[in-house]
């Protein structure tokens, strides 16, 4: 199988061997060396501000959105949620289960967020933006430049879910003056999903160590607390978070994130460049290099999906709920070459020859 | 190294070569029929009773004991929660923080919980009881029979954290008549650590499913609705929940859940008998197959763990807290064999030998 969705991704070689090995009892310092590195390395890929800290939650990345609402929120906010599709729709879901007063701007799929949609929340007491950068059911790459400009001027606190579009997509933290960023191991890490990572700017760790603990297992002071020393406070998925050591090592001796963001945008380039003649649109207005989200003209979105996997060995990626039949997604992130995207275009190229789209 | 922990432990050849697989997309067909003989091996091996579910969560098993105190016990409970040691206490500290009216029977370390200590609680209006069946930290395993007579005859709903001793103690679901059952993929199942399991009786679905939610991550309601067809509602450890169905597999090959209650008895029995001239004590008044707990009569326990880490390859188990130097344990689940107990007994010997013990 080739895999073309956004998640669980390919591997390299190098992560897959890690995979085979036995896992190490990890209360020890040779443990706690590699989880700093892993933090030092997450810091430096998410060009995090001096003195950020970073967290790693045995978990999906929903774990990581929700610690984010319970640890960094607090009911005296007010918040700005962006929700263009379902992964907004999440952190909307989140901010009312928590009880955090929050204003919703809503999206119709596949749209970018408009400057002057943001501008009439000026000047009315927010103090908080949550904000997928990735809106991934969609592939709508937010103008992250333009939300955080917006939040500085306003003093809001800038929540950044990047789940699938860190290592894809330029992101700065610092410059960006981000409070937190949130990503996953199956993402861009290319790594086995199970744990889910949030990066912390100062003011972000400062509200964690305040935070009133809500849930033991997803509260970032302990975890804060215990990752001083290279640890965590549950039993971690030791073997994932070595895996991550290894895919951080590599990205670093292949050139760090810049390096990384290139190489995605180069295979996601190649293959939008190869889509002339088949009878696809693409979705967003404003795309990652993570995903190319597309709408087939004359075909099912979910049987091309069982197609491609049942008859050819490739998955791409299907939309869940009123997408389901219109949009489907090709990753361009994990372990992905320029020749499994002809691959990808062949099998295509060969159900239109046969009819099928 | 030799691991002698009770987690991680070490796997087997089949689930290692699975950790060296790339990782599928997994909301497919294929995908869902492999969970849902997970969850039917679950329950064949836990000897749930008719009804039963078991739901898969991304996470350690306190993630599982925190969904179990969330997803089933409200406010309108009156708990009984034993507490020997750092497991049992941290089950305090989780009804403490969902506002859980509960009354903490506490144990000396190492002392098994008597039925006139039980007692005394009779007839007081007690609606549930919460138990880690083998309090890890010390090695306990407590009369879960004499508990589960207690919960039948008061009514109560029986919680057991059997996280370690699932699949190396007996354990039978109905007979006891548990609500809940909770374990880990890294103990006795012997795959890398990231997923924890809870089964629920029909009657502990029955308080899952009308549940308040308290944390959508740790939601188990969503949870049994989207394991129905097979599916979480969340990406979850893919990897693992793979190398947890062929190790599910190899049990089942191999005769189920009381052979290998059978091979981990074999394995603990072989090492207590080896243990004859070393300068250690038993700690534990009640030993579960799991580990054996040891209080070094003449050094340091943590001592001995370090110089057995670093000078003859083998991870023992290291308390921490009160008990970081008075007791070590050594695990007997994973794969491990007679040899290995023979390399530990001589690299304990040689210590004694050099006056390091």
């Amino acid at each position: 199988m080739i895999n073309f969705t956004v998640g669980p991704v390919q591997s390299s070689d190098a992560v897959r061997a890690v995979g085979a090995e036995q896992v190490p009892y990890f209360r020890t310092p040779e443990f706690s060396e590699l989880m700093l590195e892993n933090e030092r390395l997450m810091l430096r890929f998410a060009k995090a501000p001096e003195g950020s800290r970073a967290v790693f939650i045995t978990g999906s990345g929903t774990a990581s959105m929700e610690a984010a609402v319970m640890n960094l929120l607090t009911p005296s906010d007010k918040v700005l949620a962006i929700n263009g599709g379902s992964f907004g729709h999440r952190f909307v879901e989140l901010l009312e289960l928590h009880g955090i007063p929050h204003t919703e701007i809503r999206l119709a799929p596949g749209k970018a967020l408009r400057k002057e949609q943001l501008e009439q929340y000026a000047g009315q007491g927010y103090t908080a933006l949550v904000v997928n950068v990735h809106e991934t059911s969609t592939g709508v790459l937010y103008d992250i430049r333009m939300i955080a400009d917006f939040c500085r001027r306003e003093g809001l606190f800038l929540i950044v879910d990047a789940i699938s579009s860190f290592l894809a997509d330029d992101f700065d933290m610092a410059a960006l003056g981000a409070g937190a960023m949130i990503t996953g191991s199956q993402k861009a890490l290319a790594c086995p999903p199970g744990v889910s990572i949030i990066t912390l700017s100062p003011e972000g760790v400062s509200r964690a160590m305040k935070a009133q603990r809500k849930c033991m297992y997803l509260d970032l002071r302990d975890a804060l607390v215990n990752g001083e020393r290279g640890q965590t406070p549950f039993t971690p998925a030791v073997g994932i978070l070595r895996q991550i050591n290894t895919r951080l090592r590599e990205i670093e001796a292949a050139g760090g994130a810049s390096s990384e963001n290139e190489s995605v945008a180069a295979i996601a380039a190649d293959f939008r460049g190869k889509l002339a003649g088949l009878p696809f649109e693409i979705v967003s207005e404003s795309l990652s290099n993570a995903v190319t989200p597309l709408h087939p003209l004359t075909a099912s979105a979910y049987d091309i999906f069982t197609t491609l996997k049942d008859e050819y060995g490739i998955w791409v990626c299907p939309n869940g709920g009123e997408l389901r039949d219109s949009v489907f997604r090709v990753g361009h992130i994990g372990a992905l070459s320029t020749a499994d995207n002809d691959a990808l275009i062949a099998a295509l190229r060969d159900m239109l020859r046969r009819g099928l789209i």
